[in-house]
């Protein structure tokens, strides 16, 4: 068999090159050859190439991606929220398996193969939205490297039976134990916490916590998970998602608390709201970064659109990036950035570095159009190729019939 | 001549109408019809009906759309910004005219049929940057409505002649006086002030100023600004334009000076920055917004790309709307918000108006996908056609031929 070589394109917008593929890993990067490369998978026509995108934070098992748009009816609070989404799902016009597998397509079409995805189990769905994510990682399997987060969105406390239904879901499949707003939602963060903890010792399983609580209770929060990581010494197994509330701490605080995340190296992943923790501030921390699009058109929000080249846009303007190298920087947090979050990378080694195109990575490339990688995220260019394992899995942003 | 008809669309999302347009404004809407309409002159498809987008802030002058990416080398800062404009704007691969027209060509092609621009006069480049917006606007002339201010982005004491500078372009065709941060960049605010408004005196012409001062420096700007309107009588002929920093002061205060707002007719024009003024809090003090693009792609951000229906999608995520009268909310201010800051509509009436399709309007309309408003918003779709004083002058993002 000859080398398969995708032809004419620019890794991280650099030089022209060939870049050939072997055992689903890049096997090497010449410079462009003239005309047509033999062993041809791809004409990359001067586009970039990019590790495909990463999303370490998204709720596939809540998408109404692909279905009619409905208005919203939440009220705000993740309690309200829960329990308006409670009401509506099941009502949904296609099952929880049709809407994650088309969501999980939809990311994949748009240059995403790596995702940390939630599956909400709670005692309304019990694991129906686990078997969900997992029908949908199966049926792209092929296609992309899905880790899920078994994620007790309805707390572990307010409603029994609940933390038996999350230790259930890591029976069940689940990767990572999630946790939420161990003070705002259950009242009771100690006990909250020590279950979370607690199986993802049983399940030697990483653990995830999402934190949307303010300021100083966040603060409090992320003191009371540090205690626990320092106990277990669980350094590199936790990540906590949004955490936007530490970002209004006084400078002094937010930098001791960040500290702390570096020593026991806790993951932070983000979903980009208008006011961000700062991307430069948890690089100069040297803290995994990762991004995600979050519930995507579902009972919570209508925002969110499968793709991860326009959430990157995203990430840079709520962070105020203007500077070239930032821009590139969102880029690089998109794509591996979310996979050190996941754990299938290092961290990024400042805003600087541009992983994931080395001889010897996996072959997990996404071209998009551009003059530059800045230009790049702001044009947010449709003209894209996506491969996984070197295989082309979609194109033009439709999947390819026959890659899994 | 047979009555042009636009038939098969959903004016603001409602139920499906044809809409009949004579002397290019709206002459009646009446249920669908069966089949084509007789003159027909648009295919709704079923499509939505907004009024055409207004742009009440943008910098046509300084826009680099089309040319290729540039990496940003400006430092934070007014000044430092202003300065790095200055050493690179002539250097631009074509030249200003090309520049300004070709950006608002792809302004209209994507909606925009009703604008503000900016116009920077200084002792560098003098009227250059004026007659060059005055080019485009006579280039587009039967494709969109164009105001133009005079803006003194050096500010007006900073460099000698300055002042006359902004005269003489006000005797140039320049129909608005601008004036930037009195306090900040030329640090005389009393005399910043008494020179923009001497001049809008003597021109009879509408003020707009840049207002990028935090919390209480803006607060004082404002102050001074209110002061000088009560002094001259000038009700309902100043804009201020960004004010984001007047959002961070405490809530009584900011609620106080939007009564001074309310009570002189002060109008708000919005870029969507990260943290903006919200829009409910102006909606609610019955204070005029309107949107804008800003720069574009320029020597100041490689942020913006022509496409008021992706600023509107800001809007509403930088004021964390879910709720769908609130992101119709948004498209509001970005179709008739801006013709109320421009002085061509009155305010809109709360959070529920929708104005600017009525029999008797002007036919200056865009047609946009969607199942919704809301999801037009959120899908940010290209299937659009455009039209200004009933003549298509786009479709498909492309501009029509002979429209001029």
């Amino acid at each position: 068999m000859s080398a398969q070589v995708i032809s004419g394109v620019r890794p991280w917008g650099r030089e022209l090159a060939d870049v050939e593929i072997a055992a689903g890993r890049i096997s090497a990067i010449r410079p462009a050859g003239e005309g047509r490369a033999a062993g041809e998978i791809v004409d990359g026509r001067g586009r970039i190439l990019l590790p495909s995108f990463s999303d370490a934070h998204v709720h596939l098992d809540s998408s109404r991606i692909g279905l009619p748009f409905r208005p919203h009816t939440g009220e705000p609070g993740v309690w309200n929220m829960m329990l308006n989404d409670r009401r509506n799902w099941r009502d949904a016009e296609r099952d929880i398996a049709w809407r994650t597998t088309e969501t999980l397509g939809r990311m994949i079409a748009r240059g995403t193969t790596s995702v940390r995805t939630y599956a909400q189990v709670d005692v309304d769905c019990g694991l129906e939205k686990l078997d969900g994510v997992l029908a949908a990682k199966e049926a792209h399997a092929g296609r992309a490297d899905v880790q899920i987060m078994a994620f007790p969105q309805a707390g572990l406390l307010r409603e029994s039976g609940s933390a038996e239904i999350l230790a259930r879901a890591m029976e069940s499949g689940a990767d990572v134990v999630g946790g939420i707003d161990p003070c705002a939602l259950d009242r009771d963060p100690a006990t909250h916490l020590d279950i979370v903890f607690g199986l993802a010792e049983r399940f030697d399983a990483p653990i995830d916590i999402h934190l949307h609580e303010p300021g100083e209770l966040a603060k409090f929060s992320a003191e009371l998970i540090l205690e626990r990581i320092e106990a277990l010494d669980l350094r590199g197994r936790v990540t906590i998602s949004h955490g936007y509330g530490l970002g209004t701490l006084p400078d002094a605080q937010l930098r001791a608390l960040l500290e702390r995340f570096r020593e026991w190296d806790v993951a932070v992943a983000t979903v980009a709201p208008p006011s961000p923790l700062s991307a430069l501030l948890l690089a100069e921390h040297g803290i995994r970064l990762g991004l995600g699009e979050d519930g995507q058109r579902d009972y919570w929000s209508p925002y969110g659109d499968c793709d991860m080249l326009e959430r990157t846009w995203q990430l840079a303007f709520t962070n105020g990036f203007r500077r070239d190298v930032h821009i590139e920087h969102a880029a690089a947090i998109a794509t591996m950035g979310g996979r050190s979050v996941i754990g299938s990378a290092p961290a990024l080694d400042g805003v600087a570095d541009r992983p994931g195109l080395a001889v010897g990575d996996p072959a997990d490339l996404v071209l998009v159009p551009g003059d530059t990688v800045a230009a790049a995220v702001m044009d947010r260019g449709r003209d894209r190729t996506v491969l996984h394992r070197g295989v082309v899995v979609a194109d033009q942003l439709e999947l390819a019939a026959a890659a899994s």
